[in-house]
């Protein structure tokens, strides 16, 4: 895996979510993101609640391919939570990173936090 | 932010994980994630439901720092469910890009999936 | 409220819950819980994550009848679950007596654990 | 079970709580669920979260056991968010039997609980 991936993954889909805000001009006619951002928090916020609980059952029946599934369902959601409040997946990467004492050269390249 | 800080962050945790794993000599006297490892799934995902639940309260809250630092958490747990399960965090990043329709050379530099 | 409600409606909800069992013949055409049940537990411990979630975003706003309307979803879901195992709500009331101290009489009063 | 034992046992945890309350002279040295009471609601709400998550581990592994005491959790955690906002385990038995339609008449005409 190159390191842009990840990167851009997490960050286009960041991208993406903020374009499907409603302030943004998102549409929740065609978005099911612009549906649930203009809805309000407790929308996306049961979602999450409702992966975290689907990412335990397929944990506990140990299937490989519904956890890599749930897990991605819960981190889009907690994406759609970070883009309500103007936060950004870096953010969070960021504060794993200072958890981990990554320092140095990668600290000094992340964006300023919210 | 430059493109090696996400992937570094998640690739290096992970990295850091799975030398926590029971059968890869982690001590659970000295480290957290290597006691949970060893204690088995229970132990995290009832931490995955946990950090669900505090993240939802934090952003009932508003409170930015909050909400960054408990994905963080609920991340966190989620590597290390990922790490048990013999999984990835760039399973999880592929797939996302996939929803995502991002094709071509990165996915094509992505990883076989477990 | 007199004191046979409570009962009544724990019991006769566990008896009407009993009756929309598969192998009891309901229908989940025509029933809610029929349906649930015979979708197989993850259909019902989805939704106690996401009820109990949905309780804990009430209770963040402070509202009194979302809270016990949420608290009213979440009970209902743990007796479904319940009834899938063959277990009944006076197993669970006499386990929280048990642990009350509540002893004696009423003890004496409950029907076998299963 | 005689119809005394589940009204008894949730209104006299319901009880017991209420005298556990800070306002109440509840003693958070002595007392778990003072305690929590004295956090405040994001220390028993968390709970709420985390003993979902047990319940619903436990109906993974099929344990009859573990599914009841960890529905007691949850039933417990639900009684002392209950008692925080002044409201009552009747509250949500009243309804409950509202949504199952039952009704005065239907009460008093009734046959003896099982």
């Amino acid at each position: 895996m190159t390191s842009s991936l990840s990167t851009d993954v997490l960050a286009r889909i960041a991208d993406t979510l903020e374009s499907r805000r409603p302030d943004r001009g998102g549409d929740p006619q065609t978005s099911y993101t612009a549906k649930l951002l203009a809805k309000g928090p407790d929308a996306f916020l049961k979602k999450i609640g409702e992966e975290a609980t689907e990412l335990v059952m397929a944990a506990k029946d140990g299937l490989p391919d519904r956890i890599v599934n749930e897990t991605a369902d819960l981190w889009f959601h907690c994406l759609v939570t970070l883009t309500h409040y103007n936060l950004r997946p870096e953010d969070v990467l960021a504060e794993l990173a200072r958890r981990e004492g990554l320092s140095g050269l990668e600290e000094k390249a992340r964006r300023p936090a919210s």
